[in-house]
């Protein structure tokens, strides 16, 4: 904490917030500027709340200095986590691919997908049996039968099954039947799901919230790896912004910024990152070479028909083209 | 829905999307332009989705026309919905003040305060028992000896309660001790929550989310309202944006736009929306000023000493104040 | 400055760091904290650049600490700005009105307005001459045709004069015919003519641009200040943000946070903030509880028929009312 | 343009609103839906004011279909446009590079920046002489001194000259020594500066306006060839979001979206783009993944030592590899 006190704030001031520095059992370091006085704390076992000097005489403003997280740091653990679901990984220097439709509409629609998306190389399938929809009379997911589906191209494919739970309930089912839990960008800062997904056995894919800064990002996958599980992957799936050409904002720094500070691996959403079919391919070809490892996207056998978020959706052919395309990227990366 | 063509598009282009229109069931209403043709779609039962027309040949965009909500409008219901708690009320005309800690601290510190809001007329009182947390390490709340607190609180000073539930579990808690639940911004889309609370008995004070807009947030009311809880308060509280001289940015336009569509009485908490204790009290005027039908404030006997958010809480007095001056300005645009 | 260590820091890395600032004739003021070491930087002259750190091995962060802006301060001249033409003022306790058309469209026109805010009591017109437009092909104003027009209202109603120059060939004439210079949104941050504004002998309204932070309006002012210019009035004109519902988001944090820091005047555009004229009266009324200056309306005898913004205009009848309305306000909060 | 009524519109507010529809000498195609009627526009010679109608008793809002621009689309122009500097050439299909440090600060420090950027294989040459600083006292570049640097380092170097010009007068300057005009973020709406570089002989570099929209930044270019001068190349540059990790959050998707809409080339500012230096080489990799048409990038012989902006410069070793990487990329997505 460093506490920047007004260019006319008095000596009496400037001793006044030494004193209560010192009160709290900290160490005040006071450095006189040209034109302000600045009060460094130390000794502190804690963050300090800047609300106990905001509000004091003569101080302008506190500015925090340590950061909230841990064990998601790079500091707390340098080497890179990898996470393994059987012999298929992420993070380990590979590109991971998960795809697959938004939702599971049907045995017949999942298994024609999943036939492309196994074809392609991809070792992870997505799709969606409880999905989150603005409106109460939108087509919500199969639920528990999407999750049987899923189980079943699990066999048959050996593809790794990822999808969403919005809720605890939902969470137990989805443990069940998948091989990894994806919390959704709505549910970044359900605290409560964040600790029963830290207490599953399950590895968890987390994405990024529509106006989630990197900082709450990773604190809320510090609290699943409080809870016991380090098994978590970042996904980046686009922030909300006044541009309106896609639907979100895909913010690529965030990939490399990530990989700065933690050790967790990080992926790209494509699809919910752009919106846009004629977006999707560029973007993810972007999102590798900007260092993902891995991505998330989502493919549909007749795109013009599915009953959710067909819009961004690949057909299965651009889908196989774009697998080309971001593997190539990555191979020059590496 | 409106299907806008390219400049170029040709007839066969045109005739290919009436023929899709068509074969849904809809009735398509082709509009020659000097530079682009237009198709309307009408006969439709529900939402037509955009996404079965946006990537065939020859489409610029389709526009979606019809919105998604319905309870909660004004002309599915024209007259305003006045919630009820006993003789308090929201919604009525009244200015309604819903004013307490940031979190319930101790038994003391909880009846201070309560007794300064009782004083200022407030029929209100808010206290977090449950506090949602970006990190994993901060208080999060005293819990169910918080809600007791409350429940004392309310017998003595007459006050209704006020306190938000992050989950399930905690809803069942919050509506056995308290009279209103509150969703916090980070539950705005925890649809999970939403329905829970729509099965309440209780009345329901819904926070706008940091990046929710104004569509999503009134279906996050209308996800309560179909489930029959029509007692529903929706509250501002503040946008994320680069601003960075308030926490969040206080968007008041919110307020006439809320009221121009929907029958639901609207608030604004000007203690989360600012994050700045100087900010407060010339924001809540604004508030009101713009026609809210109540406010939201974080009081403290200690600002200094809160556990949480102490930077953006009134001290006693100040609350006074602020009181005195936002009912003056109430009366007027009354 | 202040220069943030990472947790694993070496010793000599730190030791790094302080021969650096030393090199630099600065003084380092090194404070080891539980986990990582900050080390503060004083005795610099003028601001010192992070990048001459933030790329030395060891170091996480440098975060700035002095501002960059001097005239505009209340710490540098402790009496609020008053801005006077002729006994005509904006910042003396007052509440200014500055009111007229988006455009200047004919004298009929002009007049009929003029006539309506000069019974209203304001001592302002605004009339566009000069009309900044995103389309090359929209109605760009009647450009000095329109100031003549103006001159002559000044004259018949005795109301001082407000327009916009888009360039320094358009400020000679803006100064030649008008009261008060206006510097728009777009050319916030337009340096030669901020510096051309600076060196004019008429007073400046100088509006926030739409994605500008506090400092950078601030700073926008301090150059029209360097350059001997102290008659400035700072104007909030909404943000843009992800918000729809409004053209722009107006924030109103903004007013109380100026005050904080500066001398200097600030007044609110409800009509540009909002750009619906549903929306102007009460942000208009939430702009003068905010503790605004002053307020600037788009008016026009009839808004329907308006060749620029009629959507946001309000009608003569419409503004009178929000006049009174805000007078009452004002007086409460004076 | 099309007009929604509100659902519990009248049957004389409809007819009212295609009365006055056919009375502007329009065509109005009214649409009676399941719960709303829409009425479309047509026979309209330009763009209709929304205004006319939403303020009419019934009308619930007024959605504008036709976009405003013209000459820089594809229907306009189906053959991309080539921008072509002797023999250097922006928008054929090859990668253009454009590189040079922040400011000219020397003629040593840019000669020495210039060999290294020769080296490479880029073509153009970026120094600012002018730098628009958002404060007065910072370092605000050379001024013509830099351009004569300039100028020698095409001599030698057989470089083309990028550099960006701040207001008519600069430009004058920057025509006379440089080989092509940089129009800057904050000056993307300064429309009398557009119009001057329209009548420019040199070639345009438009870069994005902070918080400009697609449609805007392609309005500004719009301006540019209205007034003669086609020879355009749009630079995406970042957008202002609440995502504080960079300086900038880069809208990647801007790429293909503008490359679907209009005939220009588009490039890629990944040094503003995101203002820290890790972060530039992952993103300019990105850009080029997206299908950017060229990088623009900042470089500098001591990035510590930079007088503007040196926390974003790659050193020289830092560039080449950068270099070799973005050509990898390229050669696989052309």
């Amino acid at each position: 904490m460093l506490i920047v006190m007004t260019a006319n704030a008095t000596d009496a001031e400037v001793a006044g917030v030494v004193r209560a520095i010192t009160e709290l059992g900290f160490r005040a370091h006071p450095m006189a500027g040209a034109t302000r006085t600045a009060i460094g704390i130390t000794e502190n076992a804690g963050a300090v709340d800047p609300a106990r000097f905001t509000n004091m005489p003569g101080v302008a403003e506190a500015i925090a200095v340590s950061k909230p997280y841990k064990l998601i740091t790079l500091e707390c653990r340098a080497e890179r986590t990898v996470v393994k679901i059987g012999d298929a990984t992420i993070g380990d220097g590979g590109l991971a691919l998960i795809a697959g439709p938004c939702a599971i509409e049907s045995r017949e629609q999942a298994f024609a997908i999943a036939e492309s998306v196994r074809r392609s190389g991809a070792r992870f399938f997505r799709g969606g049996a409880f999905k989150p929809r603005s409106s109460p009379y939108a087509f919500a997911g199969l639920g528990e039968e999407a999750l049987k589906i899923m189980a079943e191209i699990r066999e048959r494919f050996d593809l790794k099954i990822v999808t969403e739970a919005l809720d605890e309930a939902g969470l137990e089912l989805v443990e069940r039947y998948a091989d990894m839990i994806q919390i959704g960008a709505r549910n970044m800062q359900n605290f409560s799901l964040l600790r029963r997904a830290g207490r599953s056995g399950r590895p968890v894919l987390l994405k990024r919230g529509m106006a989630a800064t990197l900082e709450e990002w990773l604190l809320a996958a510090e609290y699943i790896l409080a809870e016991g599980n380090d098994q978590v992957v970042l996904c980046e799936r686009g922030v909300r912004t006044f541009s309106q050409h896609a639907r979100n904002t895909l913010d690529l720094a965030a990939v490399p910024a990530v990989r700065r500070i933690s050790h967790l691996p990080v992926i790209v959403d494509a699809s919910h990152g752009t919106g846009k079919n004629y977006l999707v391919t560029p973007l993810a070809r972007a999102a590798v070479a900007a260092g993902a490892d891995g991505l998330m996207i989502e493919v549909h056998n007749q795109p013009e028909r599915a009953l959710s978020d067909g819009a961004q959706a690949l057909g299965l052919e651009e889908y196989e083209q774009m697998v080309h395309a971001v593997r190539a990227i990555h191979e020059i990366i590496a």
